[in-house]
């Protein structure tokens, strides 16, 4: 049968730990040549609003027996925030819902083992990357945790840095203050830390051992000049960090060497191009030689060699391998507790050669 | 609603004409830039049987309002037949199946529109293909069709001649004279022409205007040396036409400038790399200025011109568009006739960011 999991059940199922485990044997089989993934692609074509587009990426890992194809089918938009531009991602499916899929199929047999919605492991996927940059870079008596940014991404980010170090409070800014102030109440419930609403970038950078961007902005959000000695910094896209930032930093370990997603763009769609700038913002920067996070979990990198050492987890791309690794772990779950509804096999196989 | 429809459901309402004016209408979008298609990519990793295959394609046509992923899951072997090595997927998941899958998502809204095993439309398109590159290239007067190969994929190179030109006769060879004369009886009974089988394909060429080679061979099943003044030939795999065939040619059209898929092979599974050969058989043509069909068909690039000249279309990979036209054609014929059984589409989209 192949399962169908709602985001509510994989949310009741499948939580932080679970994720950062998966995600910390996937880097050790990535390293060996255990994995394989293809890199993400994003076809980019008109629509009647404004712009519709197709991204996909693929990943198989035996050590799970799983290869996972991530779909997302998104109607975009480029918005201005206050100073800041976005970019958002519409609701316009029926229902005012977003549209992305995992699909997980069997490298024994190949059948279809599961088809479910994205969003809670993307969400968890790129928090707990993080955290794993953080576990093998952060200083160890790491204590405060810095968040720029307030949305869904942010919440993640915070669950995960909490399983890596023993953090003891949280500083939180985000532009927006009622949401801000949501934020910090809703994640104070859910972690037993202190979580506390900061009113600047620079407020949160003062205090924090870990400062993490985790916000849809397409500009810097984050100013260099701002980083104290033996901290560490992530982002859940390379442009949230300025040119400083990066200028600043001793010691960088990238998720992926590649630079972003191969975009294929349909001409008519091309006066939406420079708004892909936020993939290359910081396309100056040559990531090949740059160790891997696999490596470093791994042990074939060197983590952080001081206290003071400025380290930095970027390049925070998703793999198909991830969803794999993530999805592999979520279909155990699910079986060993029934979740999710099962469909008959047969609608998604055939007895014909493909 | 997400429409599920089963192989037995689309053969019964989508038909060889209806495939052929899809993908005219798709390849005049593509010549003007209106049709984006993402490469093929196979990821390939070992399993406890040999090979496992992980194989996308994605493509985006705003004119039919459909964004197509196309994901095979195969389980793949090389066996000797007779003297020809094949390359031979195994249905090896629950009930002897195979797994392959076409999802269609809207352009317009991103909503996932349907999801549905691919083999059938895989069949038509890749015979449609073939049937559109002999309508602009084959002699008008042509009459008699040559095939070689008697399987799955024959049969729709056969319906998509017939549909293209007033073939009078049939004439078929292939090595296992029992599928051979199946063959025959069965298609006889299709189509409104004589349909015979042949001793070789030295028998095919000798009297067929269009040859058309449709096996799963990795080798060569058609020597150049046999071809006559005037013929088109057309081939599903480069592989099946040997050397001399394209040093015989006069004028070749391809499906696609790429050489071959983007394949990402797992070290361990790198012992059956060399059988991966068929893609690269003729690795030493640059296809790069070569015409394409789509060049062909929107009166970009010149057809045949002459009735002695020798003309073939060739390199006819599989194109994410391709699905995206072909399952547009057969979603809007399923919704007018009702067929397919729906699926809440809420299973497949999110309150969630993804």
């Amino acid at each position: 049968m192949t399962l169908v999991l709602s985001i509510e059940e994989q949310r009741e199922i499948l939580d932080m730990k679970s994720v950062l485990d998966a995600l910390e044997i996937l880097y050790r089989e990535q390293a060996v040549g255990r994995a394989v993934t293809r890199p993400r692609s994003d076809i980019i074509a008109p629509n009647q609003t404004g712009v519709y587009g197709l991204k996909t990426m693929d990943g198989v890992v035996p050590a799970f027996d799983v290869g996972a194809v991530r779909i997302n089918s998104d109607v975009i938009t480029w918005p201005k925030v206050g100073a800041s531009k976005r970019r958002v991602k519409v609701p316009a499916a029926p229902g005012n819902r977003w549209v992305g899929l995992v699909l997980l199929f069997s490298v024994s047999n190949g059948e279809p083992l599961a088809i479910f919605p994205d969003g809670y492991v993307q969400r968890m996927r790129v928090g707990a990357t993080s955290g794993l940059g953080a576990k093998f870079l952060a200083r160890k008596d790491s204590k405060v945790l810095g968040l720029i940014g307030s949305g869904w991404q942010a919440g993640a980010q915070l669950l995960a840095a909490c399983e890596v170090r023993e953090i003891e409070k949280v500083v939180v800014y985000s532009p927006t203050r009622e949401n801000l102030l949501n934020f910090v109440e809703d994640m104070a419930n859910q972690v037993g830390v202190e979580v506390m609403a900061a009113d600047s970038a620079e407020a949160v950078a003062a205090e924090a051992d870990l400062v993490l961007c985790a916000t849809n902005s397409i500009q810097p959000v984050f100013d260099g000049t701002l980083i104290r000695s033996g901290q560490h910094l992530g982002c859940i896209k390379n442009c949230e960090l300025d040119v400083n930032a990066f200028k600043r930093i001793d010691r960088i370990v990238v998720h992926s060497q590649d630079t972003g997603p191969k975009h294929l763009v349909m001409e008519a769609a091309e006066s939406h191009g420079g708004d892909r700038g936020w993939d290359e913002s910081h396309g100056d920067i040559d990531w090949n030689g740059v160790p891997t996070l696999a490596q470093l979990v791994a042990g074939e990198a060197e983590g952080r060699q001081s206290s003071t050492e400025v380290t930095c987890f970027a390049n925070n791309l998703g793999l198909g391998i991830q969803f794999a690794a993530v999805g592999a772990k979520l279909l155990q779950i699910a079986r060993e507790k029934g979740a999710g509804h099962e469909l008959p096999t047969e609608w998604f196989t055939q007895t014909v050669h493909p």
